[in-house]
């Protein structure tokens, strides 16, 4: 240790000068070099960093608790959801600024990451709290982040909306219900609904939206226009082009999310249909790219950066002790019209 | 303080307990609860914690140097270029995972916050390293930052490719003569090109790869179909409007910026004009949009998450002590073909 590192030495004692001698005696480097790794300080090749940091893996070395968290806000994201991420990251930075915090960005791909996982690395930080996106943390994951008091909100999990981790959602049914009475305002009867994943519980109350518009107005749904795929522009291609080849196709499409409705808008491209003139398509997601898509996308709102914003208020008061009321928060979705839904048109005359 | 906080306790006697009092006394806390704020730990309520940090603001207090940096990689957007963001923060955290570190995301919305200034925030937070995106940080901003030896790279700066501090590119000049030839092999000679903003260097090599490629070729450069823009939507559909309202309109036009195509995407299919047939377009960046906009756009791909990677491995180098060699790393870019460019078709048979 360097009198020059106080910190680090008084970190390194806590653990005990044996484990950190042993670590360096394993790596071949100074116990002052172990300590400026675990500490992150500069001064270290970054060969060396990467020998130690490895060995400190193998040992399972744990740095003491008695260290105070980082001052970052971190948020975890899965692979899938990253095109909704810089919203949300907007929304969260807006509040972290406001106590110098910074905003981590993880994305996880997949449960485990070979070495360590998201979770080892996000303990390791020790960061002011976890917002997990599209996420909920395995019951085990939210043991180990309480047991070190880091708290954790999740942003519109899959699973169930009333669960003992604090979160934040969007009206998802509510979007389905405005999305679908546009188009029956419009005269639409012929309106297929291509959905999310029948187990994504958001997905499903888009679903049910759009049955209880669809019902309300006394139009009976027909299932064969009732699609269910993954959230990816491909499924939104599939069933555009099944839909579209149907003796009787759908006037308009509601799609439970925006890059499905960009796939459909391929499909009707394809084959030679215009939107809105001879199909109309609303979204849901509002991403940056709605109003940029030819035409631009009629779509369901969803306010991610205020969402980001109030996952982020959570968390912070999590961080400071208070318990958050209400424990979820649904915030309003908003119907964004444009330039892909039109008034249903005679047949003859398009 | 309490004895359960003796980083605190430290980090605050470093101070002076005087100063520390007098915040406490302003703000009508315990010198504790102060300690606690500064260090972002737990046990304050959010209230509390927004009202003694407005007071350490007002101060000008500044938490002692001996405090070790935040494991956290900081990338600093510009607002404008967020839609790029998520790649290279990819490229970054594929870099900072394997050290542990968080990758901090923050957009500067302007030079100066109200508040604080993100450089007051960065400073605050004494990350491991600095990535601005973009931007270059004034001289003053570089010299605060080296004075805390907090190491800076810089990811395709607008300035002068050669300067002090270390920087990843890309090869924009070598994109420009590639999707200009690319559309010369496809037999079109009316080429117009709607370019970046003209102080920008990303966008005059782009626009000199062009002219490049279009010299090399013997075909002349038709000053009416050059035009400059922003990195915007609505500039490519402005320009898009104009290109084909000329009595000799372009059959193919390359654009300096993805977004800058979708805009004349949207100015063709206004006119009646279809890409690739009336129209072929390429672009340049290679957002994850381009392949789901319709028609799947041509494009040169930056390596964004490549370059987030390089610039990642730079920061740390410097972190480490070592100083980079090559000090200014251009990657290369790559022309990626869809379905937005085709061979020109006599006119007759369109």
């Amino acid at each position: 240790m360097t009198p020059s590192d106080p910190a680090g030495e008084r970190r390194g004692r806590k653990r005990g000068e044996t484990t950190v001698g042993i670590i360096a005696r394993l790596a071949g480097v100074s116990a002052p070099t172990v300590s400026k790794v675990l500490n992150g300080r500069p001064g270290v090749a970054l060969d060396t960093r990467r020998r130690v940091e490895a060995i400190l893996q193998e040992q399972g070395y744990r740095r003491p608790d008695a260290i105070g968290p980082a001052p970052v806000l971190e948020v975890v994201f899965h692979a899938l959801e990253s095109h909704l991420a810089i919203e949300i990251m907007r929304g969260v930075e807006g509040v972290a600024r406001g106590q110098s915090l910074a905003v981590g960005f993880t994305e996880m791909r997949g449960r485990e990451e070979p070495g360590r996982s998201w979770l080892e690395q996000v303990l390791s930080r020790r960061p002011v709290g976890v917002i997990a996106v599209y996420s909920e943390p395995a019951a085990t994951e939210q043991a180990r982040l309480a047991a070190s008091s880091i708290p954790l909100v999740t942003l519109d999990p899959t699973g169930e909306p009333l669960h003992d981790v604090p979160s934040v959602g969007a009206a998802n049914w509510s979007g389905g219900v405005a999305a679908t009475r546009h188009l029956l305002d419009l005269g639409h009867r012929r309106i297929a609904m291509v959905g999310g994943p029948t187990g994504f519980l958001a997905a499903r109350a888009r679903l049910d939206g759009f049955r209880a518009a669809m019902d309300a107005a006394g139009v009976p749904v027909d299932p064969r226009l009732v699609r269910d795929g993954r959230f990816f522009f491909e499924d939104g291609l599939r069933h555009g082009r099944d839909l579209l080849a149907l003796d009787a196709p759908p006037t308009a499409v509601f799609c439970a999310d925006d890059l499905l409705a960009f796939g459909v808008y391929e499909a009707a491209r394809a084959a030679g249909r215009r939107v809105p003139e001879d199909l109309s398509v609303v979204g849901f997601d509002d991403l940056e790219f709605a109003r940029w898509s030819g035409p631009a996308l009629t779509t369901v709102r969803q306010p991610l950066a205020e969402m980001g914003a109030a996952a982020g208020e959570m968390v912070l008061a999590l961080a400071a002790g208070i318990t958050p009321t209400p424990h979820r928060v649904e915030l309003a979705t908003t119907l964004v019209i444009r330039d892909s839904t039109a008034r249903l048109q005679d047949r003859r005359n398009s």
